[in-house]
C-alpha cells in the first residue's frame, strides 16, 4: 500500500535530503482559489478560508491564497477547468461535479452506499486509492488534496411520505450527479435547480423533494416549512470529500515546504470541517424536530432498491470505461474489507452504544 | 463552541497580523521527543517518526525533533513528567497513562464506551473539550496536541470462552488504566505485565487473558498460539488518541509558524496512523481467522455489565474530584448528542451497509 505518489515529492527522505538545496529563500507566492461553494455554506466555505489562513501562518505570510466564493471568479462548476487551464493555480471543489468530463472523478468525492470519511481516507492513503486518483487528475494537469468531508448527508426533504419505491416514481427531486442517476433508475425525475431557487420551487410544487446537505445547512434554507418529511439515513452519501485541486505546473514550482504546507493545512482544515458539522448538525436536527419536522428512516425496501440502482449505475460506467472499471475494482475490494472490519469491531461497538443510548454512561 | 485556546495563539487573525513582527528569521530549534511506545508498535511509532519528518519539511529542516522510543531516554510511563519538568521539550504519549497523577487525563485519550475517533475530534475542536484539556494540561505546565487515534481496539485474547460475567471472576487479565478498574469491578484480577512478558505469561498460565491493541499489532506477538479466543467488539476502547505533549515554556518560545507546523504535522500524522491501522487490521484479522483463531463477540450480558461498571468507575472519580466531574459533564452531554446523531444518520447508514455486505455493491 502506498501513500499518494505526488506527496512523495515532499516525502520524508527526499525532501529532507533535498531541503538544503532548494528554497533557502522563502519565495513570495500569491495564488487564487475559486470555490464551487457559496459563503452561505459557512462550514464548507469557512474551512476553505481556514485552509488559506493555515498556509499563511505556516509560511510566515509568504505564501498567500485568496479564496473566491462560487461564481466570484469562475462559474462554480468550472473550477476544475480553471485549474486545468492554469487560469488559477488551485481551486476548492469536489471531483463529482465533473462527472460529465470523467465519471471516475466521483471516487475522489464519494459514491452512494460508499465509504465513510474515515474509510475514504484509509483508501486514499493506504488502500491504493491515492495513486489511482493521482493518475486520474494528471489527465487534467492537476492533483487533488482532500480538504474536508461533510460526513453522511441526509436523504433530503420530501413533501410526501415515501412508503415504497412506488412513491419515487415521477418524483421531481433536486439532487446532483450520481445520485440523480440512481433516482432516475428508480423512476424519479431529477431536477437541476440552483440553491436559491429550491425553496420557491418546493413551495409552488415545481419540486417534490430536495437533497441538500444536512440539518445545519438545510435549516438555514427553511425547507421544513415547505416539505415536512426529512429522510435519513444518508446511505446515498456516506460522505462527500472536498478537494483542493491544484494545477500540476503551479505545484511543481512550489518549494517542498510550501507543498507540505498545502497538504498539512488541508489536513487541519478537514479535521475542523467535519468536527464542526458533527457538533452543529445534531443541535440543528433537535431544533427541527422540535418544530414539527417529521424525521423518517427510509423503508428497507427503498434502500434495497437504491442500492441495486447504484450497483447498476456503477456497472454501466465500468462497462464503458476500463479506467473506471479499474478504480471501481480497487474501491470495491477495499470497501468490502472495511465493511467486514467495521462489522467485527468499530461499527459493532458503535451499534452497541447506540442501542444502549438511553441507559448509557 | 471554541477551538482549543492555546491554538488561537497561532490562530487566524492574531498570527496573520503579528507574523511580520516575529520570526522573519527562522531560528534553528532542536527538540527531543521521548515516546511511551516501542518501535515494535510500528504503526504508532511510525506515526511519531512521520510527525517529526513533516515538521522538518515544513520548516526547511530548521525545526528538528528527535524521537526516542520507549525507555531510550526516559521510562515509558514518565514521559509527561519529563515534559512537565522541562527535561524534554515534548513527548509522544497518551494522557490515560497518567491516571494516577490526574484521573481526568483519560478524557484526552479515551474512555470505555466512549467516543469514536471522529467524535473525539469533534468534542475537542467544537464541543468544548479542547479548552477543558488545555486547563488540565496547564497544571502540568504542558499542552497536548492529538497526533493519532488507533480506532477501536479489540477486546483481547482469552484462553477460555467468556459465556457470562461469571467467567470474568478471578480472571487474570493484562489490561491497563481505566479498563483494569472496570474489570476489577467485575471480579477480574487485572495484571500489570510488560509487553515482552505477555506471551510467556499466557503460555504458562500465569495470565488468562490479555487486551493489547488490534489484529495488526496482536498478530506479531503470536497470542493466538496460547489464547485462541479473540473478543470484540471494542466497546472498552472505541479509540485511543495519542498525544504530542509539549512543555508550555518550550511552546511559548516557538515562532507562530513552528507552533502551526507542530499542529499541522500532528493532523497529517494522525490521518496516516488511523488509515494504516484500518487498512492493515482487517488483513491481519483475516489471516488470524484463517489460522483457526476463534473470533467471538462479547455476550450482551457481559457488555451490559462492563458498561455499568464503567459508569460506576466514572462516577466514583467524579464524586472525588470537581474538575473530573466538570469534564465528565461536558463529555457526557456531547457523547449523548453524538450517539443520537449517529443513530439517525451516519451510524444508521453504516449499519445498513454492514447488514447488506454480502449482496452489496
Amino acid at each position: 500500500m502506498q501513500r499518494r505518489r505526488f506527496l512523495t515529492l515532499a516525502g520524508a527522505g527526499g525532501a529532507l535530503l533535498s531541503a538544503p538545496v532548494v528554497a533557502q529563500e522563502a519565495p513570495t507566492i500569491n495564488w487564487r482559489m475559486p470555490s464551487s461553494f457559496p459563503r452561505s455554506l459557512d462550514t464548507v466555505w469557512g474551512a476553505a478560508e481556514y485552509l488559506t489562513e493555515r498556509v499563511s501562518v505556516l509560511t510566515d505570510g509568504k505564501f498567500t491564497i485568496r479564496p473566491f466564493s462560487a461564481g466570484e471568479l469562475v462559474p462554480p462548476l468550472q473550477v476544475l477547468d480553471a485549474v486545468q487551464n492554469g487560469t488559477t493555480e488551485c481551486g476548492h471543489t469536489a471531483g463529482f461535479y465533473y462527472l460529465g468530463k470523467e465519471p471516475a472523478l466521483v471516487f475522489d468525492t464519494g459514491v452512494p452506499f460508499g465509504l465513510t470519511p474515515r474509510q475514504h481516507t484509509a483508501w486514499l492513503l493506504h488502500g491504493g486509492g491515492g495513486a489511482l486518483m493521482d493518475d486520474l487528475y494528471a489527465r487534467f494537469n492537476a492533483l487533488s488534496i482532500p480538504c474536508g468531508n461533510t460526513g453522511a448527508q441526509m436523504g433530503g426533504w420530501f413533501r410526501k411520505e415515501i412508503k415504497s419505491i412506488d412513491d419515487l416514481k415521477g418524483l421531481r427531486i433536486r439532487t446532483p450527479g450520481l445520485l440523480s442517476m440512481v433516482y432516475e433508475k428508480l423512476g424519479a425525475i431529477p431536477q437541476q435547480v440552483a440553491g436559491s431557487d429550491i425553496y420557491p420551487s418546493l413551495e409552488k410544487g415545481a419540486l417534490d423533494a430536495v437533497e441538500f446537505v444536512g440539518p445545519y445547512d438545510d435549516e438555514k434554507l427553511g425547507f421544513s416549512k415547505v416539505a415536512s418529511y426529512y429522510y435519513g439515513p444518508g446511505v446515498l452519501e456516506l460522505g462527500a470529500s472536498l478537494s483542493l485541486t491544484i494545477n500540476q505546473d503551479s505545484w511543481a514550482k512550489l518549494p517542498p515546504r510550501y507543498q507540505e504546507a498545502l497538504r498539512a493545512a488541508c489536513a487541519t482544515a478537514a479535521d475542523d470541517l467535519l468536527a464542526k458539522y458533527d457538533a452543529n448538525n445534531i443541535v440543528a436536527l433537535k431544533r427541527l424536530v422540535g418544530q414539527g419536522v417529521k424525521l423518517k428512516a427510509w423503508p428497507p425496501e427503498v434502500m434495497h432498491a437504491m442500492q441495486s440502482a447504484t450497483k447498476q449505475v456503477l456497472e454501466d460506467y465500468a462497462a464503458k470505461s476500463p479506467s473506471f472499471a479499474k478504480i471501481l475494482a480497487s474501491w470495491r475490494a477495499f470497501r468490502a474489507d472495511q465493511l467486514l472490519w467495521n462489522s467485527v469491531n468499530d461499527g459493532a461497538a458503535e451499534n452497541y452504544l447506540m442501542a444502549t443510548r438511553e441507559n448509557g454512561l
